[in-house]
C-alpha cells in the first residue's frame, strides 16, 4: 500500500514536471535555443533589411546545412542606439564543430564581411554576443 | 512552345521564391513571430530566473490558451544595464483580442504584478516594447 502511494506520488510529480516544463518525458530531443545580440549602425539599417528580405537567398541554405533553424532577426532602438536580436534553434549534435564548418564556407565568409561592416559588437565582444536562456514554454 | 517555356520560367520563379523565402506556396499559415524587449532590475535577476524555471507552472497554460507558443526569454547586459528579450509565435486569428483576454485573466494579472516590479520598461514604453521582425529562415 505504501509502495502504491509512493508510486502515485511519483506519477503525479512526473506529470507536474511534464506539464510545467512543457517537455514530454519521451519524444525527440528539444533543440538548443540560441539568442544573440549585436549593435547595428543606424545608417545601414535600410540596406541590412533589404539584404535580409525573403527574396534574397543570402546564406539561408548554409544555415539549414549546419542545423540552424527557425531563425529570426529583430531590430530595436535602446537608449539611442540600434541593436539586432537573433533567435534560432540548433538541432545538430556538435554546435562547435558545425559553427566552425559554417565559418569556413567561402560564401558565408563573404556574407559575414558584408554584415560585419554594418554591425557594432557589444563592449568586450568581437561579434554577436550570446544571451542567457532563462525560460521556455512550448 | 513559347507557352511551355513561359510555364518553365514561372515554375523556376516559384521554386526560387519558395526556396529563398523559406515558405512553401501551400501549407499551414506561418505563425506571427513576436520579439519583445524590456529592462530588468539586476538585483531581481536571481528571483526572476527562479520564477521562470521549468518546475514553476506560472502562467504557462495561459500562454498556450491564447495561442502564444515556442516562448523563450533571454537575459543580457548592454552598456551596464540588464535586459530581457522575449521570442514567441502566435498562431491564433485575433492577436489583439487574445491579448486582451490574457490581460483580463486574474492569475495573469497577479503574475504580471510580480514581474512588473522586477522590470524597467524602455524609455517611452509602459511595458515590453515590440521589436521589428526583419528576417526569418525556417
Amino acid at each position: 500500500m505504501k509502495c502504491a502511494i509512493q508510486l502515485g506520488i511519483a506519477a503525479i510529480a512526473v506529470g507536474a514536471v511534464t506539464f510545467c516544463s512543457g517537455f514530454a518525458a519521451i519524444g525527440p530531443k528539444p533543440p538548443l535555443r540560441i539568442g544573440k545580440v549585436i549593435g547595428i549602425r543606424p545608417e545601414t539599417i535600410t540596406e541590412y533589411k533589404r539584404l535580409h528580405r525573403g527574396n534574397n537567398c543570402a546564406v539561408r541554405d548554409l544555415l539549414d546545412k549546419y542545423h540552424l533553424h527557425n531563425f529570426s532577426i529583430f531590430l530595436h532602438e535602446i537608449d539611442g542606439k540600434w541593436y539586432e536580436f537573433a533567435y534560432c534553434e540548433y538541432d545538430g549534435d556538435d554546435l562547435k564543430g558545425d559553427m566552425a564548418k559554417l565559418s569556413a564556407e567561402p560564401r558565408n565568409q563573404k556574407w559575414m564581411e558584408t554584415c560585419d561592416a554594418m554591425q557594432i559588437p557589444l563592449r568586450g565582444e568581437t561579434s554577436w554576443a550570446n544571451m542567457e536562456h532563462v525560460f521556455h514554454n512550448p
